[in-house]
């Protein structure tokens, strides 16, 4: 039962800051949209229907330590684990590596809680996860998951 | 001595996303905004130069919790207060309340560190707050950042 | 009736990138946001019901001449001028001057289009203008519009 | 020598807005994405020094018509073509298409002008092309930049 993937990304102009580095923010569009490719590799979509009911995945908690910067066309790697799998939300961590030299970089976690959307009231309400999606998910053996001592 | 500020924002279209609410990385751009406008309050600036070295605030680590969802043109008041003061870093934390109820919508934290910047050779090197700086802040009463009960 | 409405935005930090100027991208943005303000200021919104039909104006076209760059926390004006009224299209000149001088720095131009919108279906259709909105927009002057010639 | 480059990019969720579209202002995003990997398939970058000065290629004009909207997760082609080489500055046209089905949705152009860039006075001073990186590049026959008759 698959509990990872990873994904590279090339950091674009638009995405650095006047610092010559890669804005801290993007770090966490970067997580989300490995999410999101995660999803497609199971065959689902993080935007998807169950039962005529319109389900998304806003998110309760992110989180980013960051350690080197990333500068302007530089290649990383970001790692998703699954951390937990909950009734009704997804824990991941996420570990980005340059690809150049396999140095980490920075070590994001989100929380992400299943939930019915009412486009027409703009409402939000959790659920519990789809079985056709939470069949195919599991937690990441925990040493795959643990920080590295740092040097 | 400061160790707070506020700001408000309206949430722009072009930070919503398709599930009709403010994307979450937004939230990251509002804290770092607030940061910056209350260096500003102090005479100051994010980005400033001492002694001849260009100084800037590059971000250790980034956290929010979101409770509520914010929408399309709704204002919402960022609270900045400050947590910790350190030799090299200053560590924040902001509340979200939506202007129209003054209900808490999310609560983020920031750990900068002082850097000087050597744009020749693209680094950053941690260093101590400038006195100019760091005189002007200091850390707010311990009450003031405590976390409300949940209801 | 109005054809005109001005506001002021401060380059954010975000906004900016490695070439140490606002990214222009956020030119369009900007233009955007002083739009929907546009509509604010009419009592209306740009994100709206009529006879219970979700309304809303995606783009036909979007273009903007820059002159200058814009840098960090530097405050900019930016002025809306209504060019054209048609039945289902408005059309927009926006000029960005800096606060701190009065400089031009960028010329921008936006077509947008009325269309209903079917949140279940994903699709959007064109439509005239509700008279709510139309009866109270109309074109600026034409000399207010022109361009300046440059020297 | 080589005058088109072509590059596919997958919409990304914080890429939409609440009409559940990708959002204007990311075409001008993804039109420098490809230009600059472009640049890249030349063995070059936008961001350079030649002879230990800095080069940019700030934007003197962008534009961007719109012909259909781009959904989440949809796949998308971005086509670059040069239109035009001149001493200090380059044109490109960006034909969008749907991976799907090769219809077109947006078709955008680029002026961006050579500028050497001096960060420590924070100025831009166009410049000419560097002869590296001119000698590489073409215009497109005149035949594959024509608009299409619209049906």
């Amino acid at each position: 039962m698959p509990y990872e993937f990873k994904m590279t990304h090339r950091v674009e102009f638009a995405e650095t800051d006047m610092a010559g580095i890669m804005h801290f923010s993007n770090f966490f569009r970067m997580m989300e949209a490995t999410e999101h490719a995660f999803f497609r590799s199971l065959g689902s979509s993080i935007h998807t229907e169950v039962d005529g009911q319109a389900i998304g995945w806003p998110r309760v908690s992110a989180h980013c330590d960051y350690q080197r910067p990333l500068r302007f066309e530089e290649e990383v790697s970001v790692h998703l684990l699954v951390t937990e799998v909950r009734t009704r939300s997804l824990r991941y961590l996420f570990i980005f590596r340059k690809t150049a030299d396999n140095s980490e970089v920075a070590r994001g976690q989100i929380t992400a809680v299943c939930a019915r959307m009412d486009h027409a009231k703009g409402q939000l309400s959790a659920t519990a996860i789809p079985e056709v999606i939470r069949s195919q998910i599991t937690a990441a053996p925990e040493e795959m998951t643990r920080a590295p001592v740092r040097s």
